[in-house]
């Protein structure tokens, strides 16, 4: 007797992470290939279509049994018309219709989302917010992006776009941003901003702060100031949206009470009110797994 | 044959202003009286019902017809619970359940949020916004306060806080606010802010603009920076929420094009890809009576 599966896709600038799931979401079986993403959107495009295919097979399931396929693209992304619009680490992506290219050649229905909103679903169905429905969630590596679950659901907004916190300006006239901007929040508390501003990256600064000395209590220092411009950002996320939970992912939240406790003060000082006292921040859960398990939490609904 | 009919109460700070309307949301008589702040909140609420009663006697309805009342007051407001947490210009309110009062006073349900949404959503039923979705609504006047309407429904958050988008940092060490921190938006572009600046009225600014001059000029240029503020704080706005349309309203809302034209242009110079491109930044259309209209919006429900 066949099985139905459901597949998802995180289509990232450097990896393409594949996973055939059951009706519940447990994961049946992966496939994670390099982007290529130098050869443009069709030999990409090839690519997903081969790797669901290799994980359909891996996993022991025909097409046929292949119910829906959720897909995490980096934003933005028009989610009603399953549309990429253009995203810097995809290039000659303009406006490509993903989901329903993808529709075409898969014979089922594809949901496409921004990649940021579906690590936020992911962390709300299966890890760090379980249990709760009002979230925000705040991805932090090189850039920092961010998903708006509330009442349980993905929070798109107008045209699909919401939830692009790394643009927020928190300090006017400040360092220049990849957007072209000055003061992004991006531009200064992502690691990219880390790193241009001190001259070593956050896993730097954890071995030195673990190694302890001068060096050591610098990095400290170095680190509480990001996570100072990084709880600016939360707690202004947190008055506007009052949020039960902020999580915070991506390779910085892998630095752990580090950045969390500086974190955490600095968002309680810029927070308002009952919003500012009553957010709770926790870092994300799923780690690698979080943008593949968000496309299955899509593919599921 | 009685006729049945909605109340709509604002409560603010100096006046209570109480409307009675069909079910259609049509105003058939108003009462407007001192708030008496000063009272505390025992008298605020005798004179709320007091002018329930005038207004419905002025509009020949019974209690009996009476089918709901809607009420605004400051924020924030726990709206599940009908609570008004600790309002700055309402002297001794602290978590006064106002709803469940007014229920038992009124003998029908009484539904309370924060003013700012209702004016939101007056502004979505029956202003501005008429024909939108998604819409954030921002007052300036002495203060800065805010009300999301997606979907077409208030967007409340957790704990019915969200929209306090006055109290967003955009100038960290900046000015000191009202709420204790530094470099809010309200600190830098309330009616307050630029008086507190400038040392002069934005009214007295409008007036130096019509009569031009030196001093015509050095106005202008003190309202463009004020909008370059706003502005900065409604791209954030934009950026993280993608709504269609930003309504401003309250006091200077007023200043018509000298305020808007630079504001229009700094939203989109600090806008972000496609939520920064598509918003539309909208003047209010409703005035004075957009807090008694959202009341009956949200008695309307």
């Amino acid at each position: 007797m066949a099985k139905s599966a459901l597949v998802g896709v995180d289509l990232g600038g450097t990896k393409i992470y594949t996973a055939v799931a059951d009706l519940r979401g447990r994961i049946i079986s992966e496939v994670i290939v390099p982007t290529g993403a130098e050869r443009g959107p069709a030999a990409v495009i090839d690519e997903i279509v081969r790797s669901v295919d290799d994980a359909l097979c891996a996993a022991g399931i025909g097409r046929r049994a292949l119910k829906a396929v959720g897909a995490g693209a980096p934003g933005p992304v028009v989610f009603a018309r399953g549309l990429i619009a253009d995203p810097p680490n995809l290039p000659r992506w303009c406006n490509v219709p993903l989901g329903a290219i993808l529709e075409e050649r898969l014979g089922t229905t594809v949901l496409v989302d921004n990649d940021a909103n579906l690590a936020g679903l992911a962390e709300v169905r299966f890890g760090a917010a379980k249990g709760f429905r009002d979230v925000v969630y705040v991805t932090v590596s090189t850039g920092i992006g961010g998903g708006i679950i509330f009442g349980g659901e993905v929070f798109r907004g107008a045209d699909g776009a919401a939830g692009e916190v790394g643009h927020m300006t928190v300090l006017p006239g400040g360092p220049r941003c990849n957007c072209g901007n000055r003061g992004c929040l991006e531009a200064v508390a992502s690691g990219t901003a880390f790193r241009r501003l001190h001259g070593y990256t956050t896993k730097d600064a954890a071995e030195r702060i673990a190694r302890g000395g001068v060096s050591g209590r610098k990095a400290r220092r170095d680190i509480d100031e990001l996570a100072e411009w990084l709880g600016l950002g939360l707690a202004n996320l947190a008055n506007i949206l009052n949020p039960q939970v902020i999580v915070v992912g991506g390779g910085l939240s892998n630095l752990g009470p580090i950045l969390f406790v500086p974190l955490r003060k600095a968002v309680k000082k810029y927070g308002f009110s009952i919003a500012g006292r009553r957010v709770k921040v926790l870092r994300a859960k799923l780690g690698k797994r979080v943008g593949v398990m968000g496309a299955i939490a899509l593919a599921l609904e």
